[in-house]
């Protein structure tokens, strides 16, 4: 056996409460290297005295399950109850070629009766509620549709700003200007409805400098150009009596330098009430510039990226975390908001988001928070602070192998797998799944316009453990081939929308939300697949609840034959009499349980 | 290569800030199987654009030193500098086979051009002062001595309770008392301070049921037994006026069921308003006795073990909080106290410990935090929290390994490594290493009363990263065949002292204090060892300064050549003209440089 690949990192990721009194334990072991294994648990408390009066522990032996396997590694996986909320474990391991040890707190060691008796085993002492991992529910049953206000729905032209493109313009730049606000999101509410979609994730739209807004200058205000708090709390409203919900987007980690506090900086240096506002190395404030505007060497203060505009504030000032803390209890009090999507969290320090995650839980206790993180962050999302991060490693591995074919089916699976091993299992509930956003190129021109893969692309990450996220204009056909952060005009002229992807993408919304239960909390298994094909499958499962659903990315079409006890529900190319499925075809399908 | 035994954790104890701007990673890969890593660094936003406008990550290629090895694992190392404060990395890593993998933020891939091009760093997108972890400095120069007030030293009889035992009685029961307190205390500092330790670990001194203090009764006042307020602010005094520290214990997991909180829970139940206080799961509070007073069954609250005298606290309560934080302020500022040895801090949530550490380290930021916790516990040691625990794991390796030869020296060393493994390296600078304690058997009991073995085992331990630990006593001999938490009275008889072990002992600790620096900061490597001679050997080196230390545990003598630039600092049983090492002997020299 591998003793060197065995890991378990107690009181982590890898042990956990999930629920009130269910405990899940993880262990990593070689791919294909163990037979099988078994976790020695109990009371740490639970003791006997045998006949010698040597005290004994109580113990159970339950084996765990493979629960998912890599390139590199199997996880097992056992959840266990413990109403006493306290408990201690080891784990007893037997390898293919037939070696036994006990991996326990301390050291991997032979297995037999002597070290049994003189385990150190891990030990959890008390589970507090406080140290529980929590998520809202009604995450788990969430489609978000993540929107610029701007680029959306003209409501209201009296409040276009004086460069205002035309709508549908292609000339666009990225400071241009398009018109639309709160105003036209409220009256288009109704198609987002009809669209099967319930959370709105809005994109910046507190006053700033630039057009998307990622440069705040004023986080009590809504831009002007985009409307008023009356039509803001107006949409809320509109939007909780269609039972939808509303997150919005916060950037804590930098102002723009147009802001009054970096202004004032600039003009009085160390003088200013705001010089310790931002993170200052020496004064005079200064840069020196480059061709590209964004970009400046030799800066004397911290800033996002190298973009001289955009200074990072300083959270370690209590002035500074009792104001952004501040306009988190505002908007999150005041307007009823249900989520908060947190820019460049990773930029902010651990403490301050600790304290942002009391601040709006105790106004309200649902929200949802997710931090705009592109790598891996377990330390984000502990107990008491982030609900999750947005998942680019998950659905950036989906575009790679679906549409760069850069990652084959077993590569895709692999990098999946290791990162749902990165969180709790609560945490990849409510993972933000965004396979297209703000940030990526329109996933139809990475797709080189070919509109049945977006489909299967949507199709596979619906089908992902996490709540998914469409990118307004997804499901009309928008596309783009300039650089991902274009954020071109909703096509409202239905003869330039996609229908068939319109169709498409409400059957998988609906699917998604009245599957939501299984989707979210049933059992996740990658089934029959093949490199050399290119096809993938996976099953979803919940009690008797399965849903099977099959993917071809490859060339060939490929057999299938439904069971009897089935019915479908989303498919794409499906070939003679629905018994093969084509190149770029796929299908979903709902298993129901006989007699 | 062995891929799956590959592991890093980013934002861990494996990748961490250790000073200012001096950055610490570490890799584990499978013993013997890897033959060089090099760590790939950069700022994530230092770019440059080839000729073809190809966007280009400029980052350095630096070696990795490997640090540690343990039976399973070896661990490399590099510690860079960051002024930048942000960084991405990854590994590129050689097999002895040959084989070249990039191991990256989401998978190990060959190396080459290609993946060299597409890599998804870790990422370190800001260190912020909040998220450091720091200790303070003094800990790392101070040798601690544990010991209870009641069995130290009886300054005042008129303090003493009516049962008060004979000192040196040995019909010691657990309730015995001594009538030692802190006015014996104070009497005996000059006898303290010319032993050589510096800081005085106190166990309970609040008013308290038992004899031992641990079941606190009233956390504002001092057991009347051992004093008054006024003795131990002279005691803190007196302390501080020889630069030595004091460390108060706190049992703030659960309180005495004499306290006049649960008193009130027993005579009114659910109406007291203390209900809320403690963990009770259901009313009336109650519990089915067992022969042991100690051990109750169906007890409808939760208690420390099954012991029913022991309600635990209910630390989500904030009204708790607020009065447990409360005793940890004044104590602190009352009476400038130095640290806090926090018992059974694992069974107390996550979040008392973070606000507990803020509360105290407000008023005093160099205060020390440890934790008494048997298990690995990498949560309660996080920025923010605690400073340390108490290192089990270590120093019951030293006593399984070299008193009760359960393990054999490569077992040994690659339990330490392993556990120095799970902290950041300024959580292991101030981790507390106590060989001999409350909670175990008198050392020289363990040890069969083989004295010599004593002082090899007290000097392996003294060599360890980590500050030190005597238990009051053991420097003159005291022994008990008893169990282990029995704890009898000093011995100040001169006649009845072991003065061999004294003067041993004395020479120790002014040894750890003079070479503080070195044996705090310095490089720790094992040196030649011998499983079948039982042998052992360490050099610890800061800069050009080098102590190397030789321990035969075994039954032969071994030969040794000093070096001609080295002193011997420490030793016992040189044969042979100090050219041999006997059973049972060692040597610690120290290396100069020459010219």
């Amino acid at each position: 056996m591998d003793q060197a690949a065995l890991y378990h990192r107690p009181d982590s990721e890898m042990a956990f409460i999930y629920t009130r009194n269910e405990y899940h334990i993880y262990l990593r072991t070689k791919h294909g290297d163990v037979a099988q294994v078994k976790l020695l648990f109990g009371d740490p408390y639970d003791f006997e005295f045998d006949e010698k009066g040597q005290r004994k522990w109580n113990y159970q032996e339950v084996a765990m399950i493979k629960d998912a396997e890599t390139l590199n590694h199997d996880y097992w996986k056992l959840a266990i109850n413990i109403p006493q909320r306290r408990l201690q474990y080891a784990f007893w391991v037997e390898g293919k070629d037939g070696e036994q040890v006990i991996y326990d707190d301390r050291r991997i060691m032979p297995y037999n009766e002597q070290n049994l008796a003189r385990m150190d085993c891990f030990i959890v002492p008390f589970v507090h509620l406080s140290d529980e991992k929590w998520a809202p529910n009604w995450v788990r049953q969430t489609v978000w549709y993540q929107l610029f206000a701007d680029r959306f729905a003209n409501g209201n032209v009296k409040n276009d700003p004086p460069a205002t493109l035309p709508w549908g313009d292609q000339a666009v730049h990225p400071n241009a200007c398009f018109g639309g606000d709160l105003a036209g999101l409220i009256k288009r509410l109704d198609y987002l409805k009809d669209l099967g979609v319930n959370g709105i994730y809005l994109m910046p739209i507190f006053t700033a400098y630039s057009s998307t807004k990622f440069d705040t200058v004023d986080y009590f205000s809504i831009d002007p150009s985009l409307g008023t708090k009356a039509e803001f709390k107006q949409l809320v409203d509109e939007l909780h009596k269609r039972n939808m919900r509303i997150m919005l987007d916060g950037v804590f980690s930098y102002m723009s330098d147009t802001s009054l506090q970096w202004q004032d900086v600039q003009e009085k240096g160390r003088a200013s009430r705001f010089a310790d506002w931002f993170q200052i190395r020496r004064f005079p404030v200064g840069y020196k510039p480059t061709d590209n505007p964004d970009i400046a060497y030799d800066l004397t203060y911290n800033v996002h990226g190298n973009n001289p505009h955009m200074p990072q504030l300083n959270t370690a000032n209590p002035a500074v975390r009792k104001y952004l803390l501040g306009v988190a209890a505002y908007w999150t009090r005041e307007f009823n908001i249900d989520g908060w999507h947190l820019e460049y969290a990773a930029e902010v320090d651990q403490k301050f988001w600790r304290e942002f995650a009391t601040t709006v839980r105790e106004i309200n206790p649902e929200i949802y928070l997710v931090g705009e993180v592109k790598h891996s962050n377990q330390r984000i999302v502990q107990p008491g602070k982030l609900d999750g991060v947005v998942n680019y490693p998950v659905t950036e591995a989906i575009t790679r192998f679906a549409a760069n074919k850069e990652l084959s089916v077993a590569e895709l699976i692999s990098v999946i797998n290791d990162q749902m091993a990165l969180y709790r299992d609560q945490t990849n509930e409510v993972m933000f799944n965004a396979v297209e956003s703000h940030v990526t190129q329109r996933l139809l021109a990475t797709c080189h316009g070919d509109s049945s893969l977006v489909r299967m692309i949507l199709a596979v990450t619906f089908l992902q453990i996490g709540t998914p996220s469409l990118f307004y204009g997804t499901e009309v056909g928008m596309t783009n081939q300039q650089a991902p952060r274009i954020y071109q005009s909703m096509i409202w002229d239905e003869d330039k929308q996609d229908k068939k992807m319109l169709r498409f993408v409400k059957v998988l919304t609906h699917f998604r939300r009245n599957f939501a239960k299984l989707l979210s909390y049933g059992d996740f298994q990658w089934g029959p697949r093949s490199n050399k094909y290119n096809y993938l499958s996976l099953t979803r499962q919940l009690g008797k609840h399965q849903v099977f659903a099959l993917f071809n990315f490859g060339y060939t079409a490929i057999k299938f034959v439904r069971p009897q006890n089935s019915r479908i529900i989303l498919s794409q190319n499906l070939l003679d009499h629905e018994e093969k499925i084509g190149s770029n075809g796929f299908l979903i399908i709902e298993l129901t349980t006989q007699g």
